[in-house]
């Protein structure tokens, strides 16, 4: 705003209007393009003006398209991602249900549906657009882009923050796997008096 | 099965072998294509061979994709739903998170944000490609192909199976809006037995 301040004298009426309107637009773009805007989310929202990032994990781009800490949503939350050829969730396992639908591309999802100390091998499941997978509660998985062109997948999960353990393989210790919580998309607008139960 | 009884004395061997691949033959195709699969529910799915239904609602196309009564899913579920231009679902309210992405299409979210004794007018909310929507708890709503072309959304929510009170008018007070549970698309393998607190 401090551009704002230049108007001369003589035409002051003017700048006066031209402040106003621009201030308008500044509030009505910082309430749009806020990062925390969970005050005032708009009932419809178009996709492709949300913002979306890698979160600083390579070949991810990850869209929260209806959010718990973004949009105080309490019981579901919905993201949009779409994984570079290569690119992979970590091995990790949360207490939430999950839900895939596959958009567009494929991979292959490794789910470890053993029940021991560790998650031991995988069983690899392929996925493909018009595909749909679950991912039962705390099982250890990773999703992968394993095509050749992107993956693009739309994730639903229970239980909104998303609270996850991290494996550095499939037979690290379920012990010893790592909780990332707040999620990286949920950093930066996670309160510490949201709900965090674990 | 009864078919497979004609196998003549002189050939039964073959008749044997050719039982034993009908039989395998049937009870895959009866997994797979069973109205009620809770039970062995493939971790992936290809969403183009999964049932689809109108329920006897005109110009609907309803598809679990995850759903409760179906696949056993516990916090969540998703359609897969298509209005007909014209199409709309009843004005209803539900005690669970909803949301709504657009794949394609256009239409009208009416939502009755007033919490008096009764819904009361609408506002209207344009929807469209690509759009995602979100409706809160309670609030009755009513979802309508207002547009020329089949309007398709993913629509997610929580708490399932879903509850519905339906109205026949946005002026009918909320004690006496009815309701259907279980819904259609859950009726036929809805169990008692399932949760079922209101």
């Amino acid at each position: 705003m401090i551009l704002l301040s230049v108007g001369s004298s003589s035409s002051s009426q003017i700048a006066a209007i031209f402040s106003v309107t621009l201030l308008l637009f500044y509030f009505s773009e910082a309430t749009k393009g806020a990062p925390c805007p969970i005050n005032g989310l708009p009932i419809v929202r178009n996709i492709s003006e949300l913002p979306q990032d890698s979160y600083g994990i390579p070949g991810l781009t990850h869209m929260t398209v209806a959010g718990s800490v973004l949009h105080g949503m309490k019981e579901v939350e919905v993201w949009l991602q779409t994984f570079a050829p290569g690119a992979a969730t970590p091995i990790h396992r949360h207490s939430c249900e999950e839900v895939f639908v596959v958009l567009k591309g494929s991979g292959t999802l490794y789910l470890a549906e053993t029940h021991g100390s560790f998650p031991g091998k995988p069983v690899e499941f392929p996925i493909f657009a018009n595909s749909t997978l679950h991912v039962p509660i705390n099982d250890a998985h990773q999703v992968k882009n394993t095509g050749h062109e992107d993956l693009q997948v739309l994730v639903i999960i229970s239980r909104p923050p998303i609270k996850i353990f991290t494996y550095d393989d499939w037979f690290m210790p379920h012990t010893a796997a790592r909780l990332k919580f707040p999620f990286y998309w949920d950093e930066q607008c996670f309160q510490k008096s949201q709900k965090d139960e674990l």
